[in-house]
């Protein structure tokens, strides 16, 4: 329940796409969409790297379907590129030399799914550390109400993710902009204080970097939690994710 | 995902009643049922002072008819007592004068509610504070997996539920009869490392707190964080709550 009355946007973590339709938070509000390793972490570094748009869609099939169409596919599941995609969803395989100018159709586990439940006519936007301080000044900015929905783990609440809202969270409250009244924003808060000092450490004990490192893909960690390497804040609007052109 | 071929048993955090369906534990496994304020609190203290068994209900209209057949009735909405009702749920009311021997319908907002979703042929037991320490010892007894489901607050997470499950996954954890590879039993165990230096202090931010302040029931708060008030382990079964005999 979000306090009211009190003249100033409330922000709420939401720690699973299963429990979107349980939010409290009163609209209009924006979505902040995260899935740390990797989704959103991938999306925002494919933007920082010139990519034009992104066709997010929610499962395989339709993935090879755009490929088939000549569309330059990313898809990965359980953490590992499909056989028929040009990319897995490492941040790393979205080089300038790849995705310049290019649309790329995008599937994932967790991430992409996320958007399902969201529905339509609100504002999703996608947030990382790596694109950290941009959008919290965007948020401020804006002035409206925020969710930041955990994309989590085939539904599950997940910790890297939960470091991530955390992260966010305290950074809106403490920016004098915000007010909240969700206990998921006080928990995720008080997880990023146990964890900030010394994040790799924090990680060991969650299952989904047990997760990556059993694939071979725990090189993305560290890149994953480096604050703001870029500005670019990817939208989703109308199927399609782009960066508000200045 | 949990950690196979141990040999030991492990334990999961579910968060939701809404998250339940998505839990990785395989079979055979007990549930831990808690509502820390106040359905389970109430429930082992009703025990404690010697009801004869509780039937849950999952909605205001069958307490009531309940009540026209004559039976002892305790139902909430919101955390206030319903009008036909003998009881809310606030565990003071179920005194050993009211309630010994008697057979109690019991019916909550979020605490009955959450037995709907956990299906046939599971032990489910209902845990608190208050009989912490006879339940931890009865689990390591049993030897079987663990699933510690939190009522939450209308299907979303609540910061009361998970410090108990925090407190009861790390104490399974600690015996060294248990394993786990949960995402939530790590970021409950660590919200319960922050909050039991000073529960009262920690939960003055947490939003059901502030509901109970509201209704002026924060008198049961200080009760439902006692450790070990009694032994009694009520279990569900056929559709009642009883006390195994000895």
């Amino acid at each position: 329940m979000m306090m009211e009355g009190k003249g100033m946007p409330c922000v709420e973590v939401c720690f699973s796409p299963k429990l979107f339709p349980f939010i409290t938070t009163k609209e209009p509000f924006v979505v902040v969409l995260t899935d740390i390793l990797r989704a959103t972490t991938s999306i925002v570094t494919a933007f920082a790297n010139g990519v034009e748009r992104i066709i997010p869609v929610h499962d395989a099939e339709d993935a090879r379907k755009f490929k088939e169409q000549g569309f330059l596919v990313a898809t990965e599941q359980d953490g590992k590129k499909l056989d028929f995609a040009d990319f897995g969803n490492s941040a790393f395989s979205f080089t300038r030399e790849r995705v310049e100018g290019r649309t790329l159709v995008y599937c994932t586990t967790n991430g992409t799914r996320a958007l399902a439940v969201i529905g339509e006519g609100r504002p999703v936007v996608f947030g990382a550390f790596i694109n950290f301080t941009a959008l919290k000044e965007w948020l401020v900015k804006r002035d409206t109400n925020v969710v930041i929905l955990c994309s989590g783990w085939k539904n599950k609440f997940c910790i890297e993710d939960s470091l991530y809202a955390g992260a966010l969270a305290e950074s809106l409250l403490q920016s004098g902009h915000f007010t909240t009244n969700c206990d998921s924003v006080h928990a995720a808060s008080d997880l990023w204080s146990l964890a900030k000092g010394d994040i790799p450490r924090y990680l060991e004990k969650a299952s989904h970097t047990h997760r990556l490192n059993r694939l071979g893909l725990d090189d993305v960690i560290p890149y994953s939690f480096n604050f703001d390497i870029t500005r670019v804040i990817p939208i989703f609007h109308e199927g399609k994710i782009e960066v508000e052109k200045n």
